[in-house]
């Protein structure tokens, strides 16, 4: 029985890229097995994103503690068992954290599952695949809620996440656009995984290639990075489109306001979306004749900032943004 | 009869705030009503932020022709007619153009419609209650499905769309806090029109206020100005939380490529959805079966990028942000 284990625990929230002792090996002697305790040795860790997040703030988990073993998914096998549930060589999958060795009691199960051994498939198609890329890409595509023959562009598209993404959208007859940032990579997405166009963002006429490959528009952006890509894709974006916000690692190494309202967008689960009136026209009446009832009966009140003169109408345009009016700010001709 | 018209004619656009000159003040001879057209007196001009767009760029409607007529809603009253829909007295809103007269024919008719003399009811409140204020308002709050105490923050909430967005949130039972840059305007929000809080972001101390006065996070956020204010109301969202993009006042003056993407956001009506895995893990197996037999049928395809050893993962995260893999990266331990 194994009695040492080496664990990767975090010493610093980092700024920018990990730096050396952001996270620090740190090897300790095992404990003896407790009843009601299983040890699993950890085969393979899945590399994410998100975990640069976990080591920077609280989100839609809590911040990884400073000292504590670096929370990661993984794949171990039971090496030893005192625990009702588990034997010795099931196989799980879920937080095991970046160590050798993961010791199984109550708290830690919650957040493990058992796997079964079935032919043909590999023990890290559980960590990719099957594991949470392939149900990010896969959730994250049924809000998406692609028709046929729609345009999707997939960013980070060589990556775990967008690689699936992009294919579930040729399961579903979308025309599928992937960006990445090598030539190699971009050339596995159109000549393996079956991409209608793949670009590279780092030649310098990207944009160009971009709005050629989406000659009809963006109606589905599965976004992953954020940033100036983003900002071109949503250059090219359908009216009505759709936004799936998955990730913006483009950003997690840095410090914008506006990328940090991204994050909340993403972090928080939130729906932003845009309208415009003009499309609700045919349903005017409908909400003239309840706005006009409001009014009426004083649940609506309003004020009025009224100019004198048509020559004066570009200077009551400017005072809209100098907050120069309260209320309705008119012109009276 | 009248014989002379003056007319606000679009020169240059505008860069940052209207300059004297943007838009010019031309006087010409009114050309004599032919069958089919109506001459419209111009009485109230409605002045609204989407005008600056209007300047700007082709948008949700095309930019106006350098040498046109600004466009603007307004109300007008018939003065002489020769159309068969039009008599004299009749009372029109829609766009009338920054003008004194407005010639009414197939073309122009199209963006306007007439307006009855209801007892009670001034002709301006058909530029804002009963006109695109109060249905953008009304439609935008549609979209946000308001619950009885949720939480919903309004800002430039004393401009004529933010104000009735405002009070139509507590038709709906909500907390409604509004935001605005005078304290003359907090005071008509909260003593008024019954807000529950207003904040000043003018004040030193106004995010601490703001979140103050949303003690339970904010559910709903009708946003009607971006950048600095909008980052601190999406601080204080909620989970699953509702943003309505109806307006980016604070942008319109700047070039900032996170605006020009929320802009985009705005003008297409897209709707963007940050999600998190995590919430469908009751539906993992589901999604786990669908991708399997995917992979198994060869529609799904990966590749992986492998490090080997755990005191490896470091650069392994690094690697996320350099690009340095394809397709899944893992550590083998």
């Amino acid at each position: 029985m194994p009695t040492m284990n080496r664990q990767l625990r975090l010493q610093s929230r980092p700024k920018g890229m990990l730096a050396p002792g952001d996270l620090q090996l740190v090897e300790s002697p095992l404990p003896e097995l407790q009843e009601g305790q299983a040890l699993a040795k950890v085969k393979y860790l899945s590399i994410d994103p998100t975990m640069r997040i976990w080591m920077a703030m609280d989100s839609y988990l809590p911040a990884v503690a400073i000292g504590d073993v670096m929370r990661a998914g993984g794949f171990a096998e039971i090496v030893e068992s005192r625990h009702p549930d588990y034997s010795k060589g099931d196989r799980v999958t879920g937080i095991t954290g970046l160590q050798d060795y993961l010791i199984i009691d109550a708290s830690s199960s919650r957040f493990l599952q058992k796997v079964p051994k079935i032919p043909f498939v590999s023990d890290t198609l559980f960590l990719g695949v099957l594991g949470m890329n392939g149900l990010t890409a896969y959730f994250g595509m049924e809000i998406a809620a692609p028709k046929k023959g729609e345009t999707l562009v997939v960013s980070a598209a060589a990556g775990a996440t967008g690689s699936i993404a992009g294919q579930i959208g040729k399961i579903h007859d979308c025309r599928v656009v992937g960006i990445a940032g090598a030539d190699e990579k971009c050339n596995w997405l159109t000549n393996e995984l079956g991409f209608d166009a793949a670009v590279n963002y780092k030649h310098p006429d990207w944009k160009a290639k971009l709005a050629a490959a989406t000659p009809n528009g963006v109606d589905i952006n599965f976004e992953n990075v954020g940033g100036e890509i983003m900002h071109a894709v949503f250059d090219r974006m359908n009216l009505h489109g759709r936004v799936i916000l998955c990730g913006l690692i483009s950003g997690y190494n840095k410090e914008d306001p506006a990328l940090a309202s991204l994050a909340q967008v993403l972090v928080k689960r939130l729906r932003v979306e845009g309208f415009i009136i003009l499309d609700y026209a045919p349903r005017f009446m409908e909400a003239a004749k309840q706005l006009g009832q409001w009014k009426m009966f004083g649940k609506l009140k309003d004020r009025e900032t009224i100019v004198e003169g048509l020559e004066k109408a570009p200077d009551a345009i400017n005072m809209l943004f100098t907050g120069g009016n309260t209320g309705k700010l008119l012109v009276k001709v």
